[in-house]
């Protein structure tokens, strides 16, 4: 392991910025208020779409992304879709990846850990029985899932699973995930 | 409303495929085991991007989706990232919304309602004070998500409404957010 200042940028992380971030937001605890959002237009079928732009976060609402964000799902052939896009349970896995990626890699700056790469296999079992109606024993969504990283760089092996350790402790989607959220649902028709 | 059969295709749905796949799980419980899986590969930074393709379902290894899925994830300048994709939480938005409305497109063609427009708009708030190590009273997640569901199509007013609410009681993305799955999670290093 390297011996590198704490400021230095690493891993493609502005490690300065990151910590700055930090202290702006324990000086400032109303800048830690975020609000993320999408909205979704079904297509046809089982098929929609999903469009991610604004977000209001740190005082105010962004404008650093120019763009929409599209996405889109629908299931496949044989759960009666059209395989156009991943399943909505397939983007859970995407996101918990994601997420727990995004933060050991930031630990990993800051920590001047130098990684070389990071690959994370998720998988999720369901029992169908549950989405058709067919079980009331069996839940409706995933019954499991495992997250099986590959982690390189040039640290000892306990310090890069520290890095997950600390990502895990500290993943907005590990949590939600793990331990679930209040969802409201408003309807209004015509 | 209109009269319809059960049988008839509608809202893009093969509504009779629909219910035999509903009857064929029934028949042989063992083909409503499925297990979906992605593979997530860092960029840089922040950044990073997931395949999705292989799923188990139905008794065998799905092979009608052809192409691998590639779905990207990264955080905004604000928090330390390039902004070239969505954030790992605005996914768990998108697939919920995905989710509930592929649910309530199959319903409403089981029931015979024809839809017309589909909207769903997903905010959830965060307070970062929770991922960034500020305080131990807040959580790392979302702390409520708000669903609004605009629904339009040849039925009353509680027709619509309670296709939403057969969606919601049987989403497998509304059952793993609101009650949480367990997620293990292992590492190999070198």
């Amino acid at each position: 392991m390297t011996t590198r200042t704490r400021h230095e940028p690493l891993n493609g992380v502005d490690t300065q910025a990151l910590l700055s971030t930090v202290d702006a937001v324990k000086a400032t605890p109303s800048l830690a208020a975020f609000q993320f959002r999408a909205v979704n237009r079904w297509v046809t079928g089982t098929h929609s779409r999903s469009e991610i732009r604004g977000f209001y976060g740190a005082g105010r609402e962004d404008v650093t992304r120019f763009e929409d964000f599209v996405c889109e799902a629908d299931h496949p052939a044989v759960l009666v879709g059209t395989g156009k896009a991943p399943t909505p349970v397939e983007f859970l896995l995407h996101a918990l990846a994601a997420c727990l990626t995004a933060g050991l890699v930031n630990v990993a700056a800051v920590r001047g850990v130098k990684l070389t790469e990071v690959e994370a296999s998720v998988e999720g079992d369901i029992d169908l029985r549950g989405i058709l109606g067919l079980s009331e024993e069996v839940r409706n969504g995933y019954q499991g899932l495992r997250v099986g990283f590959r982690i390189r760089g040039d640290a000892p092996e306990e310090v890069l699973r520290g890095l997950v350790e600390r990502s895990r402790s500290r993943s907005a989607v590990y949590d939600v995930l793990t331990t679930g959220v209040p969802v409201e649902i408003d309807v209004t028709t015509g």
